[in-house]
């Protein structure tokens, strides 16, 4: 039985990735994305989001986000983004290596993991006058939130809208966009360009992929030189096909909606089956595919002295660890946590009725 | 059948490279290379290579020679280079990029595709000479070449004992390292760390892996900062075991170098078929994997007319084209092709006694 | 009479280094720093910290911090640095630009304009917990403080051994240094070198000189790129003489710390002089050439009136503004300027007995 | 008597820049560049130039070009250069630092010091078939060249426009541009904007300055950064009077063309007065205030004995040397020089006719 929740990334890939990827193997193919995969990748990409769109595959979400900030940033300039995002403080610096020392990732401060529209205004405003400070150029929101909390479209609408006035592109980490869509019931279209985001990092390998995200040009202009930079940054992948398989199969017949919307019931049902743990503590609504909480400590010793295993999230002291439910995550293993916790917990068990796929 | 003969990466991933993803996907695993893949990986580079070895799976040549440049040249300097290098030559000025613009790939004329004892110490000493020039800090070797053809170990020897001298650290650009092994019969130690290597590509992609490379420190010291480059850079892949279990089946049984040994074989018959066609003329020996030509045109004609495919390689007026075969090319297609270039060349069919696996 | 505190910088250039760039124009001299001053200055340099040094003399403070930021950082990390520090707030991105995103500049809170000990320790240990973050490579501590406070040598001593300890070497942002040793009564050794500082951005544009700033290592090994990254950056001055010649005639007959006395005694008079007027607060205090103070606004206002002139510090709610004098700021000035803030106070004017030279 | 001929750099600085430099002390002024000497400037490029420009002073030519080049070919790209350009072979890599890694100079081969405009589109062309390379941006022509010629109006009218068909902006490194103006008679404005030049590197320092330089731009829309970018170089001077009043008083009384006017005449002189040493030769036109020549070794070796100093340049077996004059080479030293050489070529001394100032 699963006990594994450190992250959505310990789950492997879709079965129908797997067999997509070998499918795709059967002949000879033109390399470096010249194949026949890359091109309806495109097209699909095109359908999904209602409108022309550039898609260049790539191998992680950091390197689709590092390449964004780059090409919103460039000549020079800095990323509004959110205090806990993973551009701020899970790249090692990364929009600052990926320019050459030309961005650089500037936090703003969040409510519930969100870049509220009137602290995104004063921090623009208070960059403006410091005249010694990089320039402003652009937004980037995460979307979903690293607190797990989803923007609502029209909370995107407004953040992009602020930017424009001011003169900034907008980039949306969508390393869980799936789970966002699949949260909000939008269109990816109404998400994305319809409210303003010049550039998608699109998530695949949280999702069920492998190993493929894409970065998605709805501004494409800003893919002027996206062509040279691919390369130079080592993602002009030569066997490019095996990528675009497995974006194309995520997209078929909605997989990657079915697989977001089951990590989002999973950690649903979860924050659900906690709740009544006395001293328990969320920090923040349960939109997506993970509960971010302060467990007791029995009940957090005992979860791991049964082979539990969770991330920790900000200072130590905090206590607050992520249960990250993936695409693949049994009904059986939640309840079986739910059940565990409250056990270390001293309660008697949950009944069966909570059992309910979310 | 197959006649697609533009690049080693036209083929697809080994079947048992598929069948090692397939089964690596079995369970559970913790993500970011915290994986028993890619802890048994670095065992069993330091079997392969008979040392202690820092190994980091990446995701592309480009990126394992970006990573190796950068660190090779830190904190400021040029990287003598074969001026056909893939280094210099085809990732839109990758040290640069990699470095910040603190490192310079350097060309240094070749013949036979390789770099001359001389010609590097020339280069080394003009350069020493130029204070407004990047000071020299690494060379690097592309082994096997971009023309075909392998350094032996003693070329090898003297290059790095040259390096050294100078001061300087030495790379080893190996995507077809494989090839270069298989050719030379020698151990992979004695290709690289006995011979005065620091820093290894070592490439899989070429031979019949899916996407899997890697960057194998023979000099442990230079992998100080490697941590953290990995991951700006986006190789500190989520689902790091399917890399490493790409490169783990690589080394099973041989199979990198049963792989190798069938490419460059099946080249080997390329360049003999084609040996008698009058006006032919070739670059190089052919040690590896692929035949660089000059075809006559009524020849390349015929051959294009028919779906045959090639890669131009240097200026269009030379019509050098290369013939690339890959770990699957079957020597049916090989003969194919030879029947059809001498058909275009107006010859007699080659008889059947040619037709032995090399 | 003088009405400009706006900064260090509105005086010009001492009458001394006037005569010293006229008299170094009178005869051809070898080019790019091989003329007779630029020996001397490196002479002059070791006698004044009584040890060998390497001396490079460059335009602007700026560039020398960069240039340090960017030696200490390599090949990669991050520098810790007050969170006033000019590095972080006044160069657009310095650090990161000179690296080439290589290097990042870490804000450390501070108190009294300073980094206290255990806040570097702290942060220090904190970083280093980060995986994802960039490691720490340095310490930058400027001296004197953008707070108008001066490190004492025991402070300087533990901060560069809790560094040190850590495996992190420690530069001085000296644009102010002479200020420093004028308050501290200390050597130049003592402040630096002695107390564990590896290099040292020195200052004299603020202290008389028309323009010339100089990097100085101590630590000699970290001076290994520095000749080819001096000429990159611009640095290697055609006539470098008239930068030596500033130097030099600055550090003769103490004229640093002539021209740097006499500026710390006009703020301290300002200090004294303006500690009366009711409601008036000061941010820090007073140990170098200027005073940072919040003034009741109809003082505020009335000076402005008069045409006297300020910097605004930190926010502009604060009203904190910043009284700068130079090495040659007349004491009647400084009297004037209390007695107008007295008289806007609605306070009864100072009486000549307060006029003493500081 | 002047034996210094290596440098045009050798000598100081005109008499009337540093009484411009000593009348400009005289107050306190806003630092920064807030100043009315920087304003003036300004106005003064302005009214030079025919045409609204913004005008940047920074400290060096190697500056100036840095930014200039980063500009360019921002937001990535490269920017073709004479082969023997300052900024390909003597920055140490400069377009790549100032970019952060995102431009590369790209040298083009040179008749007479000067691009051919066949040359130029034949390497732009080659440059857009390369798709692994990085894409051309801009051109930079040097002006007047490292060979001692300078293009013709008409020369910079053709290349501009090819760069401009092509898409590329035009920089043009005017260390020498008084020179070239000087000896081509034609307006600043017709060899630079008006020939389609969109920003220069304005030298003052070789032509009589102590240290100033100004980026002039045409193209006003490449500046919208630059405000940031110079102070992040350690450009914003914070005494930037003493920069502007240098350049202000070189454009007074057309200074810097009289001045530029007798440096040529002397270089003209000189290769007037060694035209008929047998043996010499020469390795280009003498157009401006410098001659590239091969000496007979008895020649070379006796005014070395002699004291005579002079630059090499190229390769040593070629012993060319190059022999600068300057604003202030007095013709008696530039008799003396002929007669000496004469002297040591066994001929007899040259007649006193010519000794006319050229």
């Amino acid at each position: 039985m699963k006990k594994n929740f450190y992250s959505d990334n310990v789950s492997g890939a879709s079965p129908e990735v797997l067999r997509a990827i070998v499918d795709s193997n059967a002949d000879d193919t033109a390399p470096y994305g010249n194949d026949p995969y890359t091109q309806r990748l495109e097209r699909r990409m095109a359908e999904l989001f209602e409108t022309e769109v550039d898609v260049y595959p790539v191998g992680t979400g950091t390197v689709a986000n590092g390449l964004c900030a780059t090409l919103l940033s460039a000549p020079y300039g800095g990323i509004y983004c959110a205090d806990l995002s993973h551009l701020h403080v899970s790249e090692c610096g990364g929009a600052e290596f990926w320019s050459g020392g030309n961005a650089r990732s500037v936090p703003v401060p969040t409510v519930d993991g969100k870049i509220p529209v009137a602290t995104l205004v004063e921090t623009i405003e208070a960059g403006a006058l410091r005249a010694a400070d990089v320039p402003g150029r652009a937004v980037s929101l995460t979307q979903a939130t690293e607190a797990g909390t989803a923007y609502t479209v029209r909370e995107v609408r407004e953040l992009a809208a602020t930017a424009r006035a001011k003169n900034l592109l907008v980039h949306m980490d969508g390393a869980r966009f799936a789970n966002a869509v699949a949260r909000l019931g939008c269109t990816p279209a109404e998400l994305t360009w319809k409210a303003g985001v010049d550039l998608l990092s699109f998530g695949a390998t949280k999702n069920g992929a492998l190993c493929a995200e894409a970065v998605v040009f709805f501004n494409r202009a800003l893919a002027e030189t996206m062509r040279y930079r691919r390369r130079r940054a080592g993602q002009l992948f030569s066997k490019m096909r095996f990528l675009s398989a497995q974006l194309l199969v995520i997209l078929e017949n909605d997989l990657w909606l079915r697989n977001a919307r089951h990590a989002n019931a999973m950690a649903a049902r979860v924050r659900q089956g906690l709740a009544d743990i006395p001293g328990i503590r969320f920090s923040y609504q349960t939109e997506i595919n993970f509960v971010l909480t302060a467990l007791p400590k029995p009940v957090w010793d005992g979860l791991v002295a049964e082979g539990y295993s969770f991330s920790r999230r900000g200072a130590p002291r905090d206590g607050v660890v992520r249960i990250a439910c993936t695409w693949d995550t049994p009904i059986e293993a939640v309840e079986a946590l739910i059940e565990a916790a409250h056990r270390h917990a001293g309660l008697a068990p949950v009944g069966a009725a909570a059992g309910r796929r979310g």
